[in-house]
C-alpha cells in the first residue's frame, strides 16, 4: 500500500463527453485540480460555465503539461492515437488510465509506452444511449461495475490511483484480463447494442411506432447509442464480436426453422429456456448489493 | 350513439391474470358488477380476498350465467376455444369482447358466433414482462394505445361498450383491421420480443451477468415474457412473424459480412441509420400527448 490519496492529483481528463463529463462531476471534491481537455470549442465553454472542470485545453500538449494522473475518455481508436503520442508529449512520464469500451487494443498501447509511464486500462459498465456532456451526471458511475485490466506499466501507484478514484466515483472495481474483458463485454454490452440497433433498421416506420409500447422502447433504445463510439468497439473487438453474433444468429435460424415447421414443443423450449433465464438473471442480479445493480 | 352505460353493465372476465386482473381494478367504479371467471383456485382466492371482482367461478358456464359484457383475456387460442363454445352456454347471446394479442384469429372465432351475440376484438398495448394477478395494477391500461377491430358481430352497442371501456381505464382507442394489426404488432411486439428472448438464450452465464449493466437489463427484459401467451402469439402470427424475423435475420448478415470484411464505411452507415431511426422514432413518441406515450 502506497501513502497515494486522490486528493494530491491534478488530474486531467480528455474528452469531456458524457463518460468524461460524468467522472470530472464525481471528482470535483476529490482532487487537487482538474484539468479537461476537448477538441470542441462549444463542449470547453459548456464545462467551464458549468465548472465542470477547472481548467480547458483544446490541444493534448498544453492540456496534459501540469497533469500527474492522466484519464482518457475518447473512443477506443482515438484513445491508442493519442497514447502513441505520450512519449513525445510527456517524455518524463505521467500516470495513465482510460474509460474505454474494449481492452485489448488499449492495454497493447498502454504496454508500449517507455517506463517512465505508469498505465492501468479501465472501463466502467455504465452509460446512456445519450451522448455528450450535456447528459453527464454526478451519480453516472454511482454503483456501478468498473472492470480495471493491469498492464506491463501497472505500477502500484497506478493500481491505487484507479482504485481510489473507482471508490471516489461510488463504483467497485472489478479485475480482469483484456483478453477476458473483451469476451464478456462482446455478449453484455456489443450484442445487445447490435441487436438493438437492427431492431430499429427494420422497425423504421412512423405508422408502426404509433401502434408500439414500452417493451419496444426499451429493447431498441441502445439503437440511440454513439455511432463513432460504437465503431470503434466493433472494429477493435471485431473477433469476439463476430463470434457471439454469430452465435446469436444461429439461435435465431433454430427459431426460424421451429416456426416454419409450426413445431410447437420445439417453440415451448425455446421459449420457455429464454424465461427460465431471465428469472436466473433476475434473481442473480437482485441477490447483489444493492449498490452494485445496474441503475 | 346509443344510449349505452358502462355502469348498467354486469362486466366478467374470464382469466384474472396481469391484464384481466388489471382490466377489473381499473373497471370496480365503473361498472355495475364485476364477475372474475379463473380456472386456478388460488387465484380466485386472491381476487376475492383483495376485491379485485366482486365474485368469482372456476367454470365459464356458472361463470357467464348473468353477464351482460364479457371480457376474455386469456391465450389466443384459449379464447378462440372459449368462443365456440359460448353458443351452448349462452344460447340468447351476449356481448364479447377480448385482449388477445393477435387478432386475425380470434376475429375469424368472433365472426362465427351466431346473430345474438355481439363481438368486438380489442387488444391493450401494455402490459409486463412479470405476468399474473400479483402483478396487476389499476393504472396498467392509463395512457395506453388500446385497438380495437370490428368483426362481422360488432354492433353498434358493442362498439359503444368497447369505446366506454377504454374511455373508462384512461386508453386511447384505434381502430385497425385484423389483418393490419397482425402484421404491425408482428414488428412492433412480436419482434422485439423474440429478439430480447434470444439474446438472453445466448447470454445464458452468471459470470457474464456480473460484468452487465442497464443496456443488457433493457434488451433482455421481454424474455421474461409468459411462455403459453407468447407459443399463442407466435403460432397465430406465424406469417408475418416470419416475415419480419427474415427480414431482421437478413440484417443481421448485412451486419455480419460488413464486419467479416472490415468494411468500415459500411459499418459506419449500417449504424449511422439505426441511430437516425432512434432518434426520429424518439421525436415522434415525444409529439405525441403526454397520455399516449409508453409508461
Amino acid at each position: 500500500m502506497t501513502d497515494f490519496t486522490l486528493e494530491q492529483q491534478r488530474i486531467g481528463i480528455v474528452g469531456l463527453g458524457l463518460m468524461g463529463g460524468s467522472l470530472a462531476l464525481a471528482l470535483r471534491q476529490h482532487c487537487r485540480s482538474l484539468q479537461g481537455i476537448d477538441p470542441q470549442p462549444a463542449v470547453r465553454q459548456r464545462a467551464l460555465q458549468d465548472s465542470v472542470v477547472d481548467a480547458v485545453a483544446e490541444d493534448l500538449a498544453t492540456g496534459i503539461a501540469e497533469v500527474d494522473l492522466l484519464i482518457v475518455a475518447t473512443p477506443v481508436r482515438a484513445t491508442t492515437d493519442l497514447l502513441a503520442q505520450l512519449p513525445d508529449l510527456r517524455p518524463d512520464g505521467l500516470m495513465v488510465m482510460d474509460l474505454g469500451s474494449t481492452k485489448q487494443a488499449v492495454v497493447a498501447a498502454m504496454d508500449s509506452l517507455p517506463s517512465p509511464f505508469a498505465t492501468i486500462g479501465g472501463h466502467p459498465m455504465c452509460g446512456k444511449e445519450t451522448p455528450g456532456l450535456a447528459h453527464a451526471t454526478t451519480d453516472l458511475y454511482q454503483g456501478q461495475t468498473f472492470v480495471l485490466c493491469r498492464t506491463n506499466r501497472t505500477t502500484a501507484e497506478a493500481e491505487q490511483a484507479a482504485l481510489h478514484l473507482v471508490a471516489a466515483i461510488g463504483a467497485r472495481p472489478v479485475f480482469l484480463t483484456p483478453t477476458q474483458h473483451d469476451r464478456i463485454v462482446a455478449e453484455v454490452s456489443h450484442l445487445p447494442y447490435l441487436v438493438s440497433a437492427a431492431l430499429m433498421r427494420v422497425v423504421a416506420d412512423e405508422q408502426k411506432w404509433d401502434i408500439s409500447a414500452s417493451g419496444f422502447r426499451d429493447v431498441s433504445r441502445l439503437a440511440g447509442s454513439d455511432t463513432r463510439m460504437m465503431l470503434d468497439i466493433l472494429m477493435t473487438n471485431r473477433v469476439e464480436v463476430l463470434r457471439t453474433l454469430q452465435q446469436y444468429q444461429t439461435d435465431l435460424a433454430v427459431l426460424e426453422s421451429l416456426l416454419q415447421e409450426g413445431n410447437e414443443a420445439g417453440l415451448v423450449d425455446w421459449l420457455a429456456e429464454a424465461r427460465v433465464r431471465h428469472a436466473a438473471y433476475r434473481r442473480h442480479m437482485s441477490a447483489l448489493p444493492s449498490e452494485r445493480k445496474p441503475d
